[in-house]
């Protein structure tokens, strides 16, 4: 048993939706979010800006006595974690590791879909990995770099002309590729699941990165003995610009209502 | 006579709209030209995030030894640039004075209309300058947060439903107040003046606000004495992120096939 916190964090407000599947998966854990809105989307970078920013993120966390890191970014997951994780003493997941195998599982005709922002198709990280757990699968990544600034303005909403049209540009041409499984390989894809799976179809199944990763985080520490002792747990949140403006948006991605105010942070302090 | 270059930055590849402006106004002119692809957007920041972002723009372009500043980014020209005059003993221009200027002189009716982004319509500069030239002008200011990120994704052609969609729903409750002047409060606009044009038609008159700049640059250059003599000037880019990306798109906002290469700056040092 462990009381202290678990450190997670995003480019900005999409790593809630992984907060979100923690609170149910794993009630009793304290959560401390760091949302780096000063220099969000981080999706178009290089790798090497990545690791750099992860690495302030990281130390942010740190600060805090926490007890393992979350990385609830896809992008940072797909190029900065092997760094990340060999530099600290404490167990630091991504989402990709655990999408895999949950895909690798649930496909029947192994053939994968991945859409992701610009740097995660290109890291090839999903491919890498699912190529190790079955050989056999095949992957066909999509990059979909407007959907990151169009989720962070608001427009996910069914019936919204725009990511609308933007989604089925992005997915009309992995229908005709007789996919059955499909990784939504950034968390703030997830407040899309609707209009994705309309064109998709249902014979389709989406994975969802957050929930995944929460499931693994809950495995890691059951595995050290780190849970927390029973009791409710909560979340304290973080940002590196516009904390107000944080807050005001934050519910939607965590689908309830925010608790208590979101705190500045000087990032580039770290 | 002063044949130092002058220094000019933006968030990203907007400001070498006021670039080619330059190029064509002062061809003698030597341009160091910034672009802060490492945290582009800039237009959803807050004031006090943008100060330090421009702070630390400003000082790598006086790395070198530079006759003026030119601030080719609307964001950062209506919320840093006081403190950024203030802090330095070089001419450092914005564009938000010249293009007011320009609006005061064309319009007729006195009802000027200012696209822009959250942080720059926020900020209430351009309706406070607007003010102080002609008090009988009414602005009318509108946020137009995803401009930025879909020009910056290559999309402004006539014909993408994405963009037309957008500029649309930006524009349209702006066409029945009677405008006959429309200022594009951002460098990277002019990209998008045919769709703009087109939906608010040909009697309101479009101001670009980099060639404004560019013709304010001229006018304090000359009464300072630190025209460069004459002679083909140029311009040397850097960038703050994937320096090669940039090059493949800075052709399209410089009107002109990119010579040379954009040279990497880890801005984070400055």
């Amino acid at each position: 048993m462990d009381p202290r916190p678990v450190g997670v964090f995003d480019s900005g407000l999409g790593g809630l939706t992984a907060v979100h599947e923690l609170r149910r998966i794993l009630p009793s854990e304290n959560i401390i979010y760091f949302g780096d809105t000063s220099r969000v989307p981080y999706g178009g970078r290089s790798a090497e800006i990545l690791l750099q920013y992860a690495r302030q993120d990281v130390r942010f966390l740190r600060s805090f006595d926490i007890k393992a890191v979350l990385v609830a970014c896809g992008t940072v997951s797909t190029t900065a974690l092997p760094a990340l994780q060999q530099e600290s003493d404490l167990p630091v997941l991504g989402v990709v590791e655990p999408a895999c195998r949950r895909a690798a599982v649930r496909t029947k005709n192994k053939r994968v879909g991945l859409i992701a922002t610009a740097a995660s198709v290109r890291s090839g990280a999903y491919e890498r990995t699912l190529r190790r757990l079955d050989p056999e699968i095949t992957v066909v990544g999509k990059a979909c770099p407007l959907f990151v600034p169009l989720v962070e303005n608001g427009r996910f909403r069914r019936g919204d002309t725009v990511i609308e049209t933007v989604a089925r540009e992005y997915l009309e041409p992995m229908k005709d590729l007789g996919l059955d499984t499909l990784i939504l390989g950034c968390t703030h894809y997830p407040l899309l699941t609707e209009i994705i799976g309309e064109i998709m179809g249902p014979e389709v199944e989406l994975i969802n990165v957050g929930q995944e990763s929460a499931w693994e985080l809950k495995r890691t520490l059951q595995s050290l003995d780190l849970l927390a002792p029973e009791g409710s747990g909560g979340v304290d949140l973080y940002a590196s610009d516009q904390p107000e403006d944080f807050a005001l948006q934050a519910g939607r991605f965590l689908q309830q209502q925010l608790q208590g105010t979101v705190h500045g942070v000087d990032i580039h302090r770290y």
